[in-house]
C-alpha cells in the first residue's frame, strides 16, 4: 500500500452561479452585482469558485477574441480577490445546463468537429492562452479547468456529436491543457469531463485521460445519474455518490498523491425531497473527507436560476445554495455548517480494501460496471456499508471476451499494484 | 393598364455592415465608431441604412430580452439621426453573410421549430415588440423588416431546416409584422425573404406572402444565384437583374402603388471580375430607377469584412462600398454618383408589355420558370433588350398537368388583369 502524501487541508468552493441573468450576466457584467454575490459566498466559509465565462463571447469569430470579455473575466478574478476567494476559470462553455453555447463559426453552414478539425483546435488553443494571459498573475487564481463538459459534444447522446478517437479525444485534452499551462506555468489545470468519460463504454474521453492529463482527476457527481433513481433519495448510495466517484478516479491515478477533486457535485430534487437536501449536502461533504489527496469540495450552485428565465429543466431553479432573491437557503445552512467542520477534520487515513474493476486492457471496455447498479458499483458500496472504506483497482490484466479471443494490455496500460 | 400613383422620389441607402468587428461590434458598442461609419454612409448621398442587431444578444433566453441590447439599438438609431440617415431596423438576425445567429434556446438540446413552436413564436413576437417600443418615437425610424433572410431556416438546403407549411409561413410572417405594427403603427414594415421564397418549388414562403404582407414588397438580388454564372460578369442580364426582380415583385402587388424595394443587391466579385464593378453599380441602379413605384435601393453593403475575421465566403471581404479601412473604393464612388443621378431622374413612365409567369392556380408551382435560365426570366430579358420595357403578369389561370389532371384558381387566387 503506498503511503499518503502529507495532508493538504481540502479546500471548499461553489460553482458561481450569477443571481441576476444566470451567465448571461456575463453581456452585462455589473460588478456591484456579482460582488454581492461573492461576498455571500464567501460568508459560507468557503475559499474559492469557479467561474463560467461563455465561449461565444469570448471568441465571437474564430480570429476575434474580445479584448473586453477577457477583461471581463479578469474583473470578476479580482472581484473575488476583494472578499477573500480564489478562483478556477472554465475556459470553454461550451454547455451549462443543458443549453450549449457554440460559436456561431462552429455551427450550422459552419458546422466542423469541434475536436479534431486543425484550425478549430488551433484556434481553440488560442482562446485559452489568451485567457491564461489576461489572468496571469492574479495572486488568487487557481488555474483554468478545460470544461464545462465539453466531452459531451462527442456523447453518442447529444443531438448533433462530433466524432473522435480515444487517441484524438487525449489530443484535444492534452492541446487544451497545454495552452493552459504555456500561459499560467503554475496554476492547477484540469479537464472537467462529465460522466460519459466514466461510464459510457463507447465514449473516446476516458477516466484515463481524466486520471492522468491535468493537474488533478475531477469529477461531477450527480445523483440523478440512476443512483437516486435506483436506490432512493435517502439512501446510503446517494450519500456516498461523491466519495465512490473520487475513489474510483483514484484507481487510475498515475502516482498516490494525484489530487482528487469533486468539483461539482449538487442536490437535484428531481430525486431528493426537499427536506432530504441539508442531509444529502452533510453527507456528501463528510463521505468525501474520508479520502485521502481530496483536493477539494465545490458545491453546484451560488444560487438559484431565476424563476424569470425559460427552458431550464426545472431541477435547475433550486440548486443554489441561495434563492434567487440571494437568501441564504437549507442547504446553504448545510454547507456552511459542513464546511466549518471540515477545517476541524484530520486528515483520513488511507483507505481499507480495493474493490477490483476489471476494465480490461483497453479502457474503453467495461465502464458500465462502475456505473449506478453496475458490479463494480455495488460492491464497493457492500464493502463501505461494511466500514471497510474500500478503494478501487483498476485491473487491466488480460480478459476473455465472448468467442475466446483475449486481448492483453499495451505499453501504455499502467498496471496499478497496491 | 393601371395608372402609376403620384411619383414619390426613390430612397437610397446602405446596409450597415460595422467597419471594426463586423456585426459583433454589438457586443462592444464604440458610438464614436459607429458615427463615423455612418457619417461616411451619409456622405455618398445615402438617407438611409437598414442595421442588423443580433438575435442571441437581444434575447439570450427566450423570457429575458436585453434591456441594454435594445438601448444599443436605439443608440445607433439616434446616431444615424446626427448624420441625417434615417433607418430601418431588422428584427430578426438569424442570419448574415453564411452565419446562423441562434440563441442558445432554440438550439441542440433546446431543438423547437422556429416558425411554429407557440412559445418559440410568441416570444419571438416579443421581441419585435419591444423593439418597437424601445424605437417609437424616433424621427428617423423608417419602420422594422422581419428577417434577415429568416425563410432560410426553412429551406431545403439548410443545414437543419424547420419544415413548414405555407399557410404556418404566411402565418408566421403575419404574426411578426402584426407585431411590428402594434408597437409602431407608422412605419414601413416588411419581411425580408431571400431567393428562396420566389424560385424554389418547395419553399413555404412564397411570393404570394413576400407580395401582399408588409407594407412593401422586398427582394434581395444577388448575381452570384445563377445569373452571373450563366450569362457572364458584365452581361445584359446582370446589369438587368434588380430591375428584373422588382418587376417579378410587381406581379404579385394586389394594389399597383404597392411599394417595391430593392433592399439588398451588391457585388459580388466571385461572378463580377472588380473592373466592372463601377459599371455594375451605376447599371443596377439606373435600371432600377426605370421601375415605378420603386420605395428603393439599399444596397449591400457599407464596409467590407476585414480580413482579420476567418471563415467568411471570400467575397464577402469584398462587398463594401468602403474598405475595412474606411477608404472610399471605386463602388463606392460609383454609388454615390448614380445616387446623385437618381436624385436628377425623372419618374419612369408605366412598364410596357407583361412577360406572363404561368404560376397556376397554386403559387408553390412553377417557381423556377422565373429564376436565372428560367423560361420567364429569358422572355423577359429578350424583350428589355428590345427596348419593350417589359413588366410581369402572374397568370393563375387553370392549368393542365402531367396525366390530365387539372387545378383552378382558388377565391384566395388574386388575378390580375391589365
Amino acid at each position: 500500500m503506498s503511503s499518503p502524501s502529507p495532508a493538504v487541508p481540502p479546500r471548499f468552493g461553489v460553482n458561481y452561479t450569477p443571481r441576476r441573468g444566470w451567465f448571461h450576466a456575463w453581456l452585462d457584467l455589473e460588478p456591484q452585482e456579482i460582488v454581492e454575490d461573492l461576498a455571500a459566498i464567501a460568508s459560507l466559509g468557503a475559499d474559492h469558485v469557479r467561474i463560467f465565462p461563455l465561449w461565444p463571447l469570448l471568441q465571437p469569430n474564430r480570429t476575434l477574441i474580445r479584448r473586453r470579455a477577457l477583461e471581463d473575466v479578469r474583473t470578476v478574478v479580482d472581484l473575488a480577490a476583494q472578499v477573500g476567494l480564489d478562483v478556477v476559470v472554465d475556459a470553454l462553455q461550451g454547455h451549462l445546463s443543458s443549453f450549449d453555447f457554440v460559436p456561431s463559426w462552429l455551427t450550422s453552414w459552419h458546422r466542423r468537429n469541434m475536436f479534431t478539425d486543425s484550425e478549430v483546435v488551433s484556434s481553440t488553443a488560442d482562446l485559452v492562452r489568451a485567457l491564461g494571459a489576461e489572468l496571469a498573475g492574479a495572486p488568487n487564481l487557481i488555474g483554468l479547468s478545460v470544461g464545462n463538459e465539453v466531452n459531451q459534444f462527442s456523447a453518442s447522446n447529444h443531438p448533433d456529436p462530433d466524432p473522435l478517437s480515444v487517441e484524438q479525444a487525449a489530443q484535444w485534452t492534452a492541446t487544451m491543457l497545454g495552452a493552459a499551462r504555456e500561459s499560467l506555468p503554475e496554476g492547477l489545470h484540469s479537464v472537467a469531463n462529465y460522466d460519459a468519460a466514466w461510464f459510457l463504454d463507447d465514449h473516446s474521453f476516458t477516466p484515463d485521460q481524466s486520471g492522468t492529463l491535468g493537474d488533478a482527476t475531477v469529477v461531477h457527481s450527480w445523483i440523478f445519474d440512476g443512483t437516486g433513481q435506483r436506490y432512493g433519495g435517502r439512501s446510503y448510495e446517494t450519500a456516498h455518490r461523491g466519495e465512490y466517484y473520487l475513489e474510483l478516479a483514484r484507481g487510475f491515478s498515475p502516482v498516490p498523491e494525484r489530487p482528487l477533486w469533486l468539483q461539482e457535485v449538487g442536490a437535484p430534487r428531481n430525486v431528493l425531497e426537499e427536506a432530504d437536501v441539508p442531509w444529502f449536502v452533510t453527507e456528501t461533504i463528510v463521505h468525501a473527507l474520508d479520502v485521502p489527496q481530496l483536493w477539494g469540495v465545490t458545491w453546484w450552485c451560488s444560487h438559484d436560476v431565476s424563476a424569470d428565465l425559460a427552458d431550464f429543466p426545472p431541477l435547475e431553479h433550486t440548486l443554489g445554495l441561495f434563492d434567487a432573491q440571494g437568501r441564504l437557503k437549507p442547504a446553504g445552512e448545510a454547507f456552511r455548517d459542513v464546511v466549518a467542520h471540515g477545517h476541524e477534520t484530520a486528515a483520513p487515513a488511507p483507505r481499507g480494501r480495493a474493490i477490483d474493476w476489471p476494465v480490461g486492457p483497453e479502457p474503453l471496455l467495461r465502464r458500465g460496471a462502475a456505473a449506478p447498479g453496475g458490479a463494480v458499483f455495488e460492491a464497493w458500496m457492500e464493502a463501505s456499508r461494511a466500514e471497510e472504506r474500500p478503494t478501487i483497482r483498476v485491473v487491466r490484466e488480460e480478459v476473455e471476451l465472448a468467442g475466446g479471443d483475449t486481448r492483453t494490455g499495451g505499453a501504455a496500460a499502467t498496471r496499478r499494484v497496491d
